[in-house]
């Protein structure tokens, strides 16, 4: 059950009262608004301690959004394609149905398009992290001959995540098993496999 | 050239100077510190004229958005469904390739997110309309027996837009034709249809 794996994931990296402080004050007011005033008064604890661990607000957030985001995204190839793919799907869809980050990931987004800074550490920190796992499910399936080596990983590894997104925070709309089984049909779709 | 006609429209409705002012606007700053202030200092206008069309900041924002957003979706069902397809693809990336609307739009989503009046209002003026130039162009195709009545049409409505929404505001990635291709190939794909 790769969604219950991924949520036990998510509840792992939260148990620290100045994490779940960041992730509260992030999905109540966004980048922008939030100051490192208003987490330590939300976590009930000075300001020193948050820069004893990050030493801007940026790196603070950028370092607990990507702890919650890129163990959610883990997935280790099978030698089953769907249930790999399956399993990253779901993933996907477990990160963003989790109500903070249903806020906040649209709401970083929309700052780091007018923050190259924030965008460039987001997409290394977060994007490339967590699509790594799912190049690496490709790979596996490319050594098997299972896909093609000239398949088009990037649009592939797209839409894993696009039509999830666009659903839960750009649509605000429940997704669900059937939902997941249309996207991962997609994504099989553009690997040049047809489905079950 | 659906894109070619898709980016009159985008040029059509810019010709009004506050109309203008409100969207480089709301592209710098975001709506949650747009002010009417701000948009009449840079429309060089009095407030009085912002608030002779619009009762609110809301209102502004949604009217403008829009404005902009419902022509540049707009596809007449010819009889060609690849060509109207492709059509609605390369209007949302004509669309979202605009630099200002790259940015608006995460950011409105972002503040959807948190706000459940603006989300609201934004899906029943942009979204919903939006989608309806889709609907319509699945309609046609099912009328003309190519596509099943049974067809997932909120899926694929959804497969027109996530992807290109990913790409360039998501990923801060380019598209292209190859792009836009794939991305019909999957709705078309999603439709039950064999593409090309």
């Amino acid at each position: 059950m790769p969604s219950v794996t991924a949520k036990a994931n998510l509840r792992a990296q939260v148990t620290d009262g100045i994490v779940e402080a960041v992730l509260d004050e992030l999905a109540d007011v966004g980048f922008g608004r939030l100051s490192m005033d208003g987490v330590a008064r939300r976590a009930r604890a000075g300001k020193a301690a948050l820069y004893r661990r990050w030493p801007s607000k940026q790196e603070m957030v950028l370092d607990v959004v990507a702890g919650l985001s890129v163990p959610a995204a883990a997935t280790v190839p099978s030698d089953d394609l769907v249930a790999d793919v399956t399993a990253l799907v779901a993933g996907v869809d477990a990160w963003l149905s989790d109500v903070r980050m249903s806020r906040i990931l649209p709401d970083l987004l929309a700052e780091a398009m007018r923050n190259p800074e924030l965008a460039d550490a987001l997409t290394r920190r977060v994007g490339t992290a967590r699509r790594g796992y799912g190049q690496a499910v490709i790979d596996a399936a490319i050594a098997r001959g299972e896909v093609s080596p000239d398949v088009d990983s990037e649009y592939v590894l797209d839409l894993v995540a696009a039509p999830v997104f666009w659903r839960i925070c750009g649509r605000r709309e429940q997704t669900g098993p059937a939902f997941v089984d249309r996207v991962v049909d997609s994504a099989l779709h553009a690997l040049g496999v047809s489905a079950r």
